[in-house]
């Protein structure tokens, strides 16, 4: 059946019920929810509201020689919460506008809605809210909403020379899949270790991996406004990477460097003592110093010295 | 200049730069704004914070031989915003997530942002993030944010038979100028008046007038389970709407009962004393009694008798 079938009423009372039914888990943050003109959050006393919109187009985000529905919605919704774990917040709720061609299959436009609403709801982010509207493309378009206590969001522009620079897990999976034109890995945001990072006082900066190490460290150094030494043999790898990527004729150094939409933290730490126990324990065995913030412009070494022709995603 | 000349964060200093120009003027909740992994918003303590997401699609909701690209800004950031009037709310800021051709006119899509930002930033919405992604369609997805004093917020559900309706304000003029394809006119968010609503104990329900007043009426009755008997005759028009529809050869009757995108408020009021003062103030000369909630399904008079053949716009 294709969606105009259903009809928009029809589309928005589906979704409200694939919604309601993840509601239950999650959502103490939530005073109202669909079905209003507006939703109602409340966050903690003390706490500021974190607010971060993102966008999952087909085509561009997404296809479906690619992967199921379902997969492209649940990591449209780990790419929202994402920017929730790179602030250090505690999710509240999401909402979604959704672009809908009128031919579009109802049951591919539902698996996106049940991937994202699904993979939401397991990090505490129910459905609270949206907006359907008729288009050529299909496309995503999601705020997320989150929760921080005052004055301890993770920024990206107080690192200094001399911070370290840890990875907080492998990079490259997400590119190689897509390289090979077969997704079947979702990242996970990391929110429990943005949480556990914002408490730290030795945390200088944080930024989350979307764009891929080379551009988003790029970011997070423009914001500082320092340069970074950045090693890239010490950049964690996913297992069996080398093999996979010659297996796939892809460069490994490349996806591992520029890759991006691997969703762990890039962050800075201040001080020569090791990383905090409860971070460590957060972050994993994966856990990596990748170089320092240093002056002058970004130097990779532990390569063969060029930087990568592609320093990572852009639209246009 | 087409976009994909200018590239991805070239388009992205640009809008930011539009949004700096008016944060100045507004935006007393706003914590951190466009330039981090998201933005941090502040309500006052005993508010709760509303949300409210809305889409605005070149084809659909606006169309360049009808008006200029800073125009239809304008209308999107009044779209998002009178959501926020709907629930009673004072505006905290907008987030817009924007998808791009990468042919796009540089000029065209700087209009439209320029519209939204200058639109907004008067009714103290600054846009404070968003995101830009490539897409084969141009369009504007908005997150409107808002806050209301906790237990406040005006809501649809609560209207009880024998409430009385109210229309803010003239209806038919932004249909009349979409039939004659040449749009001129910005409709106003009635924010302070949502306000002024939400502080009465006499409202028992609110809904703005986006849809079309049956459609829109449609929702309210629906929400809180009762009928209505609404008064064709009674419904506020524009000056000279009559002679103007007659010029254009257009039905006024159906573009004041289902034309939409009006933003004026339709709210309910309990007992029989006159509307309070404050309200009747904010609301202007032209503030109507419509009919009241009624049992039964919607019941139209004042007219030939016939509902209009079109409830309201539908996106499919």
């Amino acid at each position: 059946m294709e969606v105009r079938e259903l009809g928009e009423f029809g589309l928005i009372e589906r979704i409200g019920r694939l919604a309601g039914l993840e509601r239950s888990a999650s959502g103490a943050g939530v005073v109202l929810g669909i079905g209003d003109d507006a939703a109602l959050l409340r966050p903690r006393a003390g706490h500021d509201v974190v607010v971060s919109a993102d966008a999952f187009v087909e085509g561009v985000h997404f296809r479906f020689d690619h992967e199921t529905p379902r997969l492209a919605g649940s990591r449209a919704a780990v790419a929202a919460l994402s920017d929730l774990a790179a602030m250090g917040a505690l999710p509240l709720g999401l909402t979604l506008s959704l672009s809908v061609p009128p031919r579009a299959e109802t049951r591919v436009v539902l698996g996106l809605v049940r991937g994202l609403v699904e993979q939401a709801g397991q990090h505490g982010a129910p459905l609270i809210g949206g907006n359907v509207a008729r288009s050529r493309s299909l496309e995503l378009h999601l705020t997320a909403l989150g929760e921080v206590a005052r004055g301890k969001a993770l920024r990206r522009h107080r690192a200094r020379l001399g911070d370290r620079l840890f990875v907080s897990g492998p990079l490259g999976r997400s590119a190689l899949e897509r390289a090979r034109g077969r997704i079947r890995h979702l990242p996970e945001p990391r929110l429990a270790l943005g949480q556990a990072l914002a408490r730290s006082r030795r945390v200088s900066a944080c930024i989350d991996l979307s764009d891929g190490l080379i551009a988003d460290l790029g970011h997070l150094c423009a914001a500082s406004g320092v340069g970074a030494r950045l090693d890239a043999s010490a950049v964690p790898r996913p297992r069996g990477f080398a093999a996979a990527c010659r297996r796939s004729g892809a460069d490994p150094q490349r996806l591992v460097l520029s890759g991006g939409e691997d969703y762990e933290l890039l962050f800075a730490l201040r001080g020569t003592q090791d990383v905090p126990v409860s971070i460590r324990r957060l972050a994993g065995p994966q856990l990596a110093c990748v170089g320092r913030l240093a002056a002058g412009p970004l130097e990779l070494v532990g390569t063969a010295g060029r930087m990568p022709p592609q320093p990572g995603w852009r639209h246009f």
